[in-house]
Order: structure tokens, then C-alpha cells, then sequence
């Protein structure tokens, strides 16, 4: 490994991670004596919260990720494709794949993966939804398994490959189902000869008493009616206490319940990416049950007063009764408050605490259906879908000038239309058992 | 498996593919006494003339596919998601993975894959160009590649890094080159901190006398020039003789050269599907060298007029002094032709032979730059690229309305843009020897 000399004079700033956190940190970081390195695993930042877009096929991965040396070419920042796999603070370098990395200020913004809720045994049955690849494998799944239905001659066997679960009753587990709901019931329509897609069952599970935990109980109650009207199946305090190859299994209350499914999409527990782990052991600071590390009020760990945490890797409990919850929004603004604050000390200057400024929460629903809660304001439907459309395009506009992606939203809009429905990867066909001797098989009637 | 039974006094016409010549013909059959189907292993057909882009990071797969039940719905056209793993042109049945499917016309457009020259074993270290993983493959390697040069301190190891060899002179290789070309020198340009992209240097190689060895001499020496121009190193008559990992092998008459390299991207020999040899089989007729079914002058196989061949898996030899080129138009009117075939059988009127239109050349360079035969006119240059981008555009707007791969295109065009350069799949980063022990490897100075 090597890396380009840098002056030695200029302060060194590592980012480690270019998700929303890491790159608002990069991109406010504007000194011209500063060496800024973003330190990735993947050569793009990815816009996360349309991911689910990917997994139903309405928009394409390239769509939603952005290179990220495109997006830094212009702020004069290193980029660095690597893995950070520890941190030294106290000699003050980060021990990459492949190499070290002296820093003179240190952003951790290496946010979070799924977790499976002790069951680790459950990811190849239900994958997640945290990155492109996994988007694709739900996206497989999901076209995969309306083609297996398709061929399917067993009408028990057919049911359990048109009944789709997802579990998670959080944002994204609401934007799944009801993307589910519009594909079976809008999209899919009349493109099968024998199956009905309307016989597709989506259910989602949600282990509190309703959907959106975090937003206010009438949103919640709006984003339930309204996943009830488009066919989802809501299921509220139901634990999913099995995933097995062909069903999984809920509980409610006393009641259990087996549901026959191939399709298990995951939408549930996050845990902080294990680098946090490792820093909170060198730091003598303990993560929460989450993997996370409590930060100070200006977001550095205590001690490490040039050590910064941001993002869902980050447990900020300075404000309110609750910690910081680990969306886009929170990291964005750590970054940039990240930013000011190295500058701060650059300087000599104090930094005030991190106050988070929540403009809101939103949830899509479907097609003209979202909720929004703006804090003064509750408002559902056709306006908070709107509100929800201008937000995320406004947002990936910012990197990429992702225009394109606004118009191909509005032509799936007015369409109806998910061209991106490609089932790629490894198993492309049904695996059907095959039965030659059944003379009649191939013209079996429904 | 099963099929929903079909009115049994309708004829059945079975379509194997749905590439260009199985889409065209599944179109343009329109009769209310036909019951088509259109048997594909894949969900959706793939706009390949635009794949090298999907490899190069300038459109995403979603882009140039069009999910096969949404193109062929408004027809009413029964699409079955399976792969034909044998025909018996005696009992009129095509043998599913999974079944058994009766014709009454059968029209077989399983198209062609990858031909390595009688070298299978080059297959893992220079993907083809054929399907969309095959185009994710090589986009990850394109990018991995620039990667680990800029990780990579042994300038000798850097240099098989920055080298980009690209097998096959045809349209295919002209266009990848050109792309390349584009990217290295243009798009990449100040990306990177420790290699500079103008040091890439891209090989183009081709076995016969001239690049585009269908078209006019006086086309092939344009488009050499210009890719020279645009820094790409062409080598004619020059023949691959070893992959290796690392390095090829290449003969010009005499001399012997080795160019150290980790990308090679092949654009060389096709081979037709190996369903055409097993039919030819059962037919009695023989495949030529590339695997193709030689087909009448109807595109029927002899001695079964109900049975048709088309596309990349047909050898016609009635027009010319060659066979029909592999290429998109070829299929498309064959396809055409297919259709009007089958009415005229059905209705007894006689057909006349199938007689290819040729419209045309085309390749493109890179922007503003392509090569275009149309017989009358020879023309080159901003002219040639525009008739090559409305002509592209036009066909790929006629499946799925894809309007906005045109503004993708423009916006691409006028950014120099390359927005999907996502490196993703199995290896995701820079594979470098760890050296800690090098205690200044870390600010190697170049």
C-alpha cells in the first residue's frame, strides 16, 4: 500500500465511511490547510433510504449510488478504498486492509448492518436491506418467487410463494410493503396466465403495537389504514419466533402462528458496524445492546477530544428522552456539526454542543400515499407524498445531480411502470420438481 | 410444472428466446386463432447492442431491459420462465426443464454465448460481453482494476493494473475500446491521488488485417484512426496466444509479446446456443463450426416446415456470398419474417424466401465519433454518432418506451458522466499484499 505524500505541515482529517455521515463531514470540511482522506469500503455513497426502490425494481442500483471520488473530485479530498478493521487512538492512526493511516482528527462514521436478534442462523433465509447487493437478492427473491408461483402445479406449494412477509414495521418495512403491495396488485396485473396476482398475501410484522414506532400515534394509525387499504396484511406485537426454509413462524399474545413463505425480507434490528466495538475496547468506552458508542456532546468519544462518531454508529442521548434514532437526517446534520467543530479546534475556538434539528419524519406508503410528521404539522396522503418525493430527490440531487432519477420516478408514477424487474444473480429460473412421467402435467387445469 | 390449458382448436406457435428475434416475431404475430408462447430462461429481454455502456459504468442493467411479461402483456402472448433443454421435431414438443410444451410452429432464437477458441479455460480470466452479469463482471473489474493500481506501490505490478486488453476487433471490442478510452482519459481523469489515468494504456487486438472487418475498408481505417486518437493501441493480425493471471500472450507473424495485465475483456468468438446442435441432431442436419443450424431459404430446417431458425443460431446462406451476420437487424427481420411465415402456412399462401434489408452499418467510437455503412453513403465522424444514437435509441424506445435512457445518454453525453461505476459483487476491494512490518509504506512516494 502506499499512499501519496502529504504535506506535513497540514493537519491530517480521516473520515472513515462515505455514507451520509462521512460525506456531509467531507463535503463541509473546507480549509485549505486541511489533508481530508475518506477512508471506504465501496467506491460509491449510496443513497439508502431508496434502496427498497431497487428491491421492487423501480429504480436501478446506479440510480441511487453515487462514485464517490466523482463526488469529492471537486473538494479536493483523498479517497481511499479500503477497510478500516481497527483504530489506534492513542498513537492516533487507523490499521487499514492493507496499511496505516496517521490522522491528526478522526470522523467514525462507519454505520450499521442488519441483526438478526441472536438468530444469525436466519440472514440467508431473510436478507436485509443495507446494501446494493442486498437489494438485488430481495429483488431476485421477490420477481423469482412470482415466477415460481407461475410454474407451480401444487396449489399449496403455489401459496407459499405468493405470500411474502417482511419483517419490520419501522420506515422501511412500511415503504416494502406497500412497494409489495403496488407491484402485486398494480404492476403485475394481468401479466401471468396461471396465477391471479391479487392472490398475492403480503404480511408485515411489527413486534410494538403499531407501525412507525417512532412518529406520532395518529401517523401511525394513517400509514396502517392506509397499508390495510392497499391489501398488506398488518400484523402488530407479533414476534416472528422461527424463519425456516419454506414458512416462519409468529407469535401474538398466546396465539401462534405458521406462515408458508419463501420470501422473508428483513426490516427489522440494526446493529452498529463491529469496527465500533473494537474503538469502544481501545477507548475503554462500552457500546450499548446495539453496538453503539455514546458520544459526548459534541459527538467526540471522551478522552479523544479529536476522535468524532457520527451516524448510526454513533448513541447521542444528550437531547431529549431518547437517543438519536440512526436515519439519514441525524447523520447529515452530525456531519456537517463534525466539520465545524474540527475547524473549531483548528482554531481555537469553542463548539457549542450538537443540537439535532428534526424537520420532521416521513414514510411513503404507495402511489400518492405518505405520512409526515413536521413536528407542528401531521399530515397523510397525496401531500406528504409529495412533501416525502421533493425531500429524497432534493437530497440526491445534492451529490450527483441525479435529475434523471426524478423523471424516472415521475415516469413510474404516471406508468405504473417497474422496468428495472430483472431477476439476476445465481438461481435465475423456478426450480420446479420435475415429473415427465405425469403424462397430463403440462396441461393440468387450475 | 403446468401450463393453463389452451383452447385446443387454436394452433400453438412456440417461441424458444426472447432476444431480438424471438421479441420481433412474438410481435408481429397476430392472429386471434394463435396461441403463442415465448419460452426464456430469463425475465427479460436485453437490449446487447448497448451492453458495453452497462460495462463501462455509463447506463445501469435496468436501463436496456425490458421485463418480458410487461413488453408482450398488451399482445397477449403467454411467457413461460424456463430454460428448452431439448426439441423433438417429430412429436411437434418442446422438452422444458420441467415439462413438455406441443407446437404446432416452433420458432427456435436461442441466440449465441461466448466461443474462447477451443481455450475454455480463458473464461474466468476474460469475461465476455453477452449477458448482464457477464457486463457486472467486467464493470467490476474495469473499476476494481483502478483501484488496486491506486493502492498498488510496485510500479511494475501498478502497470499490469493500468494495462486493459481488449480481445476481438469487431463492433463489440471498437466500442469497449473506445468506451475505455473514454473513461481513462476523460471521466477518471483527476480522480486519483497516486496514478495518473492518462498512464492506462488500452490494447486492442484483432486477428484479421483491419478493425470492423464486415465493413468497408475505408470504415475500418476511420475508426482505427480514431481510436488512436483517442489513445487507444490497436493491434491487427495479432492473435492471443496464453491467458494467464497477470499477463497475456500475444503473436504478430514473428514476434512474440507479453503485455502484463489482471483485465482482459473479451470481444471475440461467438458460439450458438447448444440447443441448435442437439436439434440439428435430431434433424439430421449438421452444425457448421460456430454451431449454427443451416436454414432454407423460408428459415425453416429441411424437411420440417414448421419449424423455424433464427437469429444468431441461424446459418443462412441464400443471400450474398457470406451467411447473414450475427447481428440485431438480422434477427429482428427474421424474426418478422417468421411471423408473416406462419400466417401465410396457415392461411395456404405461399411465402416468398426470406430476403435481409440491409440498413446498414454501425459502430461508435466514443462521443461525437462513430462509423456508420449504409451502402449509398460512408460516413464518419458527429454524423455517423448521431445516426448510431437515434437508431439505438429508437429501437430500444420501441419495447418499453425507454425515453429516459435518451436523456441518461444526454446527460452522460454533456457531463462526460459515468454515474454507474459501482464496483459490487463478490470481490469488492483492492486485493494488496499487507506489508506492516514496511514502516514507511504508507508514504511511498511515487
Amino acid at each position: 500500500m502506499r499512499h501519496q505524500q502529504e504535506n506535513p505541515k497540514r493537519k491530517q482529517v480521516v473520515i472513515l465511511g462515505g455514507g451520509f455521515g462521512g460525506l456531509y463531514a467531507a463535503q463541509a470540511l473546507k480549509a485549505p490547510d486541511l489533508g481530508i482522506t475518506l477512508v471506504d469500503r465501496r467506491n460509491f455513497h449510496l443513497f439508502q433510504p431508496l434502496l427498497y426502490q431497487v428491491a421492487t425494481g423501480g429504480l436501478s442500483p446506479g440510480d441511487i449510488a453515487s462514485p464517490l471520488r466523482a463526488v469529492l473530485k471537486r473538494n479536493g479530498i483523498r479517497v481511499i478504498s479500503a477497510e478500516a478493521v481497527d483504530i489506534d487512538p492513542k498513537g492516533q492512526k487507523v490499521l487499514l486492509s492493507d496499511g496505516e493511516l496517521p490522522y491528526d482528527f478522526l470522523v467514525v462514521a462507519t454505520g450499521s448492518s442488519h441483526h438478526y436478534f441472536g438468530h444469525p442462523e436466519w440472514e440467508p433465509l431473510a436478507p436485509g436491506l443495507k446494501t446494493v447487493e442486498d437489494a438485488l437478492e430481495m429483488r431476485r427473491r421477490i420477481f423469482l418467487a412470482f415466477e415460481t408461483a407461475e410454474r407451480e402445479s401444487d396449489p399449496q406449494k403455489r401459496r407459499a410463494w405468493l405470500n411474502f412477509v417482511v419483517v419490520g414495521g419501522g420506515p422501511t418495512g412500511v415503504e416494502l410493503a406497500g412497494a409489495l403491495a403496488e407491484l402485486a396488485y398494480g404492476t403485475l396485473k394481468g401479466e401471468f396466465q396461471n396465477i391471479d396476482t391479487r392472490e398475492v398475501k403480503i404480511f408485515l410484522l411489527e413486534g410494538t403495537d403499531r407501525l412507525l414506532p417512532p412518529y406520532p400515534p395518529k401517523l401511525s394509525g394513517k400509514a396502517e389504514a392506509k397499508l390495510r387499504k392497499l391489501g398488506v396484511e398488518v400484523r402488530t406485537q407479533s414476534f416472528l419466533t422461527k424463519i425456516e426454509p419454506g414458512s416462519v413462524s409468529v407469535r401474538r399474545g398466546e396465539k401462534s402462528e405458521k406462515i408458508p413463505t419463501h420470501t422473508v425480507l428483513w426490516a427489522a434490528g440494526v446493529a452498529a458496524s463491529p469496527l465500533g466495538k473494537k474503538l469502544g475496547q481501545r477507548c475503554g468506552i462500552a457500546t450499548d445492546k446495539a453496538g453503539r458508542l455514546p458520544v459526548e456532546a459534541d459527538l467526540s468519544l471522551a478522552g479523544f477530544p479529536n476522535l468524532f462518531v457520527i451516524g448510526d454508529l454513533a448513541l447521542f442521548a444528550h437531547q431529549g428522552d431518547a437517543p438519536l434514532p440512526g436515519v439519514a437526517p441525524v447523520a447529515m446534520q452530525e456531519g456537517r456539526y463534525v466539520a465545524k467543530a474540527i475547524l473549531d479546534r483548528l482554531r481555537m475556538r469553542d463548539t457549542k454542543p450538537f443540537h439535532y434539528v428534526n424537520k420532521g419524519n416521513l414514510a411513503v406508503i404507495g402511489r400518492n400515499a405518505a405520512v409526515a410528521d413536521l413536528g407542528f404539522l401531521q399530515i397523510n396522503g397525496f401531500f406528504a407524498w409529495l412533501i416525502w418525493t421533493f425531500v429524497h430527490i432534493r437530497y440526491l440531487i445534492g451529490f450527483d445531480n441525479k435529475l434523471l432519477v426524478l423523471m424516472q420516478w415521475a415516469w413510474n408514477y404516471f406508468t405504473r411502470n417497474r422496468g428495472a424487474r430483472l431477476i439476476t444473480g445465481e438461481q435465475l429460473l423456478p426450480l420446479i420438481e420435475t415429473n415427465f412421467q405425469a403424462k397430463d402435467s403440462h396441461s393440468a387445469k387450475r
